[in-house]
């Protein structure tokens, strides 16, 4: 079978363009094996391709998905490293492990725990406590991680419900053990500003941990949890500040404290089982949580289950052909866009920080008392119209129904809907107003299960001062105006002057025109849906104000000054010796140029018709194609295309509206391969998967279909790309019947593994030569069929 | 029926001593009626004769008891003064109704709702939308509360369950009437720093108010409402800041801020009828605080339960005889002492505010899930072994242990016993550790539903440094030393100096050493129960400590300074032309002298030997008669005996120790009529009833027992005083299974209303010439059956 597979590499990489492009991680002998062809079969537990470790050698704080389940509370994960939000938590060339801990998101963080032998140093802090672990004696899979600790030869097991996380450890024969829990210590991106614990019974602990303020989450924020152990301990105690002491009425509280438990006397390879519950809402919940969703010890089972969970959730796509490796990022792309994570607990209850106090708010409930859906917790959907909101659209519209009513949430409580839910409360991360395009999206594609009145309110709102885009990213705290929507409702553009008005980061003029513009055709698709036509008519109106930026002399998208003139150097990308001024978000005018999704035969037109459009896009590509299409320096100012942030997620796509697909057919594979194609720890996302936006997007281009305007309008549309598998099985809840489950299955003919250009497609069996067939379609069920060739089929799919 | 009372009043008047002493509003011609003899029957309904209006001329802001349960969490009544926890609340003589607010605690308040008529003005606060009202349309009763709005000519009626505040308005035929809810004013002791509502349905609103700190509250506190209309309302529209404002989503909120309902064209006598529900958890669960207490809209049902309830509590003391007066003053002192709160909700969840943001946790459940007791809030109970603690432990020991338990929730919770319970967190208010003596009382009468080795750890944490000992009235924060418990061990007694050291208030080192001394017996009495007999000597020994202070020249308690002097100058009571330093609590040499229940026998010896003690009781007594035991200038240092405050509770029983138990029977009876006599707005309590503590008192002293141990120790005693009634039925929960109920009758016979002093007594047939009898004896049920005759029979009662 391995000699099998090697001649079966050496074969499909001979002659290919495919398989370069990929992290330095790709040429090791086991990668040889594993990049042979799959076996030719619909793949049946894709849990075991979705390989956490890729891309983890300098991740965000809450990248890791091991013992965790699809959208889980607890990210139960080994920590290498603490201090920040980026490049943090579990990095994979660290040699030491410092903890376990549950809570891994965005701004919060929280609960480690540390198994230790001989005479307990907790006091001394977590670096004095950590092991040495190697890669060879891991196991880390979707809701499992497993390493042996070598300082104190324990191995380690974790795994997770959706609330509980799950510790096996199994020591070797010692005088003393301890679980150490250093509440006072700074976790990924925060540091706590204080922590209680105190022994509830002979087995148990409960506490909480106050996360301290940062700058994107500028309120303090308390993480309850109860520890349950499956063996009564011998003694409890703890520290402050660095000091042992001993608990008072069982309880050790204040700045810098930690507790542990200790055993004495374990036998060799005796097995000591934790189970930490944890709630924003009280201990109480947290307790809830554990006896609800964990109230046996049998550790294999959570596994299974863990496992059968991402199977459900990764199975909605089930895939055949393609390399095993293209497998393993398929479905290590379809793990991540589950990152976003449920924050209340199993009654419904979560905490809102949006008032001086948090308050503990509840989601409905059906007529059982069931919660109907979570409160969640994730970063901003900046961008997520180009990958989370269509994925979430056509299979998974009860996440996106579930992000979508968080946001509801803040409206409902607090007036406004947020760009982001960190520590129950507004964070405004970056800019505009993200979250209309997802509930038009949702209402577009009839996949709302909210109130779309209320949703029209709520994002209405957003559309006018008074609203979020009256902010600029981060800017927090009263009288905002640093996102100028008043001067983009004055003047038609906001000019470059925003970056010296109001508080925060990324003040770009441009591009929050741009972005706004296409939010409010957003809105004006969603309110067209519901009979707003007023309002619609003067959306329409406002979705052209692209036009105010684009500057016909140059052919770019340049910002303005107040005065209305243009500024001053000018060029398209980042130019050392004539500084431009910057004016965009995390992108450039060569990026921005392109972000007219609502209007791209205004854009085609203004840019001098079709070839001039697509010559010029595919100038671009080819300057970005030596560096993978990201950025040749890292800096978002200096790439033609830079698939590392979102504003050129949707560049590939475009040249299908300039009617040339086959390049769409091409850029998109070539993005797919170069940017995100790698499956080792050094390559993959280029270093931020970004909370299962780039995810998605892989999915997205690897599945063929992708919609430039994110499956917003009245009429959804998808665009057909060249598919990476020769199968594709989509299983989706009905729009009609959510309860029930349609498929939507994408095959695909070619007589060779580079045969990368649509040749010709029969959806449902009639031939389909438009390169976009509707979402209803799509939604009804059925069959698209595409042949692929090595050459373009220069007539497919031109409209 | 009329005449004939008069006539009764008449003769009974004639002879009286004891007809004299009340308030100046006893003169009326109503009180001419009422003063004459009750029917000869036991009462039948106590709740139709106690009076919430006693003694309100000038009450503090949490005295009225009117539209509220015992114990009741919402204590729904009208306000006519706000800006303090003094002289606030409902006041008899105020001509204007402010609002009825929801929430009066010592340092909390919420919640006010005012019906209007005509244009709103609720804008402009609290005094623009006052409305005078009379006496003469007035309803006050235990649960029921009725007037009459004159200025906009609305009936309001008023009741509750323990949670929900019902309301019931009449209006008058009106284009536009308005409910105002001014969340932003300042109420009582507390302002607000913050506040939200929104609109929930048709007919509902929710929200909640943040009480800002006080002195005596250091942080803020939260109050959540839901509110419910019987008929959905045409607007919902708020101000802030004296501004009308529009609700943004639905939403009113912060500073200064306030909502109201408006209905259009009401028809003549049109009701509106509402239900506020509060919470100190959550929104949520003060919605279930409604649905599960109140579903319905029956307001007759409500007023009927809430009689019904307090004729529960009430009716466990059914008395015969007596004047109608001494009955309805009876009742009334009775309905005091359940003046403290519940302040958990139905489901048992309650707010700790004792770390620094507040949790929230549960009271323990039964099996079916059924909290098994509340969490409370209230004054301290500094001075309760005197009234409270006897009455919880005799008559209504569930109480009482709601109360320890709340304690014992603050030693779980947070490591040290509270000294009380305001807004979820410790207040420290008075001195020393009120809560041991509780402790040993329900211990000692075996009436303890909490676990005895944890109150022993919590009680006795408290005697020693690191407790709540260290800590002066009121010192909260770090590194506390105003208690002086270590000057109190090193040198036995807190010198004088303690004035200067640590911070807060009630810094009187020979006061604090007299009620530690006391205290510690009080631990000691709880440690032999449960063997702890090492700490127990020491205890013991160290209640001796009044010792120190008792200074032999000068036969009085005299406070000493570090260097062990006696302070200079010195007089028992305070002398402006030689000011003496103040060393007590509340009190002076001459009161705090008697303040050693512990040791009567040492004291007395200390005395020069009974009759010397007795006659400088009397004589104390006899300088205070004319200021019928108050300090003659308000003063508490001036007094020789001053009932006003607590160090004098027991002194009038001392003299059934020093061999003069008649000299007891007369005082008891004077300072009962002198002091608590009064039935009238202007009288009854000297204007502070002190949440149930002088109630108590009267009641004890009205039922002719008491203990001034407080019920400590190994086989606590009863003692005996000349009963008010002919006849009094107690019921009680047996102690060996308290769902069954006792009773213990005590009867009287006697030729003449002035017959006071004991001739002789039978306890169950059984002739009893001691003035004590055994608590045991009580609890098992029977009769103490009492002659009294004109003068003292001086061989009764001498031990």
């Amino acid at each position: 079978m391995k000699v099998k597979n090697i001649l079966l590499f050496l074969l499909t990489a001979a002659g290919a363009p495919l398989s370069s492009g990929f992290g330095q991680g790709a040429d090791g002998p086991a990668d040889l094996v594993d990049r042979a062809d799959s076996s030719a079969a619909l793949v049946d537990s894709p849990a075991d391709l979705a390989d956490p470790l890729i891309d983890t050698r300098s991740p965000r704080w809450d990248y890791l998905k091991s013992a965790t389940l699809p959208f889980g509370m607890v990210a139960l994960s080994p920590d290498t490293k603490h201090g920040n939000l980026w490049k943090a938590g579990y990095r994979y060339d660290d040699p030491y492990i410092l903890n376990f801990s549950h809570v891994h998101n965005m701004q919060t963080a929280g609960i480690p725990v540390m198994p230790v032998t001989g005479p307990c140093r907790g006091n001394e802090g977590i670096e004095a406590n950590k092991s040495r672990f190697s890669h060879e004696k891991e196991v880390v899979k979707p809701g499992y991680h497993k390493l042996f600790l070598e300082d104190d030869q324990i191995t380690a097991e974790l795994t997770a419900t959706c609330r509980v996380g799950m510790h096996r450890y199994t020591f070797p024969a010692t005088g003393q053990a301890h679980l150490l829990f250093d509440l006072g210590a700074a976790l990924g991106p925060t540091e706590m500003s204080y922590a209680y614990a105190r022994q509830t019974g002979k087995n148990e602990i409960e506490g909480y941990v106050v996360n301290a303020p940062t700058y994107r989450r500028p309120k303090p924020y308390v993480i309850h949890f109860v520890a349950r152990f499956s063996k009564p301990f011998d003694a409890f105690f703890g520290w402050k500040n660095g000091v042992f002491a001993e608990p008072e009425a069982g309880i050790i509280s204040g700045e810098g404290s930690g507790v542990y438990v200790t055993y004495k006397n374990l036998k060799e390879d005796e097995q000591i089982l934790l189970k930490v519950a944890i709630s924003y809402v009280s201990p109480g919940n947290a307790r809830l949580n554990l006896e609800t969703e964990l109230p046996h010890w049998n550790f294999e089972q959570v596994v299974a289950e863990a496992r059968k969970a991402w199977n459900d959730y990764l199975g909605r796509i089930r895939v055949e052909g393609g390399t095993k490796q293209q497998q393993i990022k398929f479905y290590t792309d379809l793990m991540h866009t589950a990152g976003k994570r449920i924050s209340s607990d199993v009654d419904g209850s979560y905490a809102d920080y949006t008032g001086p106090f948090p308050v503990i708010r509840g989601v409905p409930a059906d007529s059982s008392g069931k919660p109907v859906r979570p409160f969640m917790e994730g970063d901003g959907l900046w961008g997520t119209h180009w990958n989370l909101n269509i994925l979430w659209s056509l299979v998974y519209p009860e996440y996106g129904n579930w992000m979508a009513e968080t946001f509801l949430d803040y409206y409902r409580n607090a007036g406004t809907m947020a760009r982001c839910s960190w520590g129950g409360n507004y964070s405004y991360v970056m800019v505009g107003d993200h979250i209309t395009p997802l509930l038009a999206a949702l209402v577009s594609t009839g996949r709302n299960s909210f109130d779309p009145e209320l949703a029209w309110s709520a994002a209405r709102k957003n559309a006018f001062p008074g609203g979020i885009r009256d902010r600029a990213g981060y800017e927090s705290g009263p009288n905002p105006s640093g996102g100028g929507i008043d001067w983009y409702i004055d003047l038609g553009y906001v000019p470059m002057e925003i970056a010296e008005r109001g508080k925060g980061l990324h003040r770009g003029g441009a591009g929050m025109t741009l972005e706004y513009a296409y939010q409010d055709w957003c809105l004006a698709g969603m309110g067209r849906i519901i009979g707003k036509e007023t309002d619609v008519a003067l959306l329409m109106k406002r979705s052209e104000n692209w036009r105010n930026l684009f500057d016909p002399e140059t052919g770019w998208m340049r910002p303005r000054d107040l005065s209305g003139e243009w500024t001053e150097p000018f060029s398209p990308v980042f130019d050392k010796q004539h500084p431009t001024p910057d004016g965009f978000i995390e992108g450039n005018a060569a990026i921005y140029t392109f972000y007219v999704p609502q209007d791209m035969e205004g854009l085609i037109g203004a840019s001098g018709g079709k070839k001039a459009f697509a010559d010029k896009l595919n100038a671009s590509f080819l300057k970005a194609q030596p560096y993978n299409f990201f950025s040749p320096d890292g800096n978002h100012r200096t790439g033609w295309v830079n698939y590392k942030n979102q504003p050129s997620c949707a560049m590939a796509h475009l040249f299908s509206y300039a009617g040339e697909p086959w390049k769409t057919q091409y850029w998109v594979r070539e993005v797919k391969e170069r940017a995100f194609g790698g499956t080792d720890p050094y390559s993959g996302y280029n270093g931020d998967e970004d909370q299962g936006q780039m995810g998605a997007l892989g999915v997205l281009m690897a599945m063929g279909i992708f919609d430039i305007h994110g499956c917003v309008g009245e009429k959804p549309a998808l665009e057909i790309t060249s598919p990476l598998f020769d199968r594709t099985v989509i299983t989706f809840p009905s729009v009609e019947d959510p309860s029930h489950m349609n498929t939507f299955e994408i095959n695909v003919k070619r007589k060779n593994r580079d045969d990368i250009y649509i040749q010709k497609a029969t959806l449902n069996g009639q031939r389909w030569d438009r390169f976009q067939f509707p979402v209803s379609q799509f939604f009804k069920g059925g069959k698209l069929e595409i042949e692929l060739g090595k050459t373009p089929n220069y007539k497919w799919g031109i409209p």
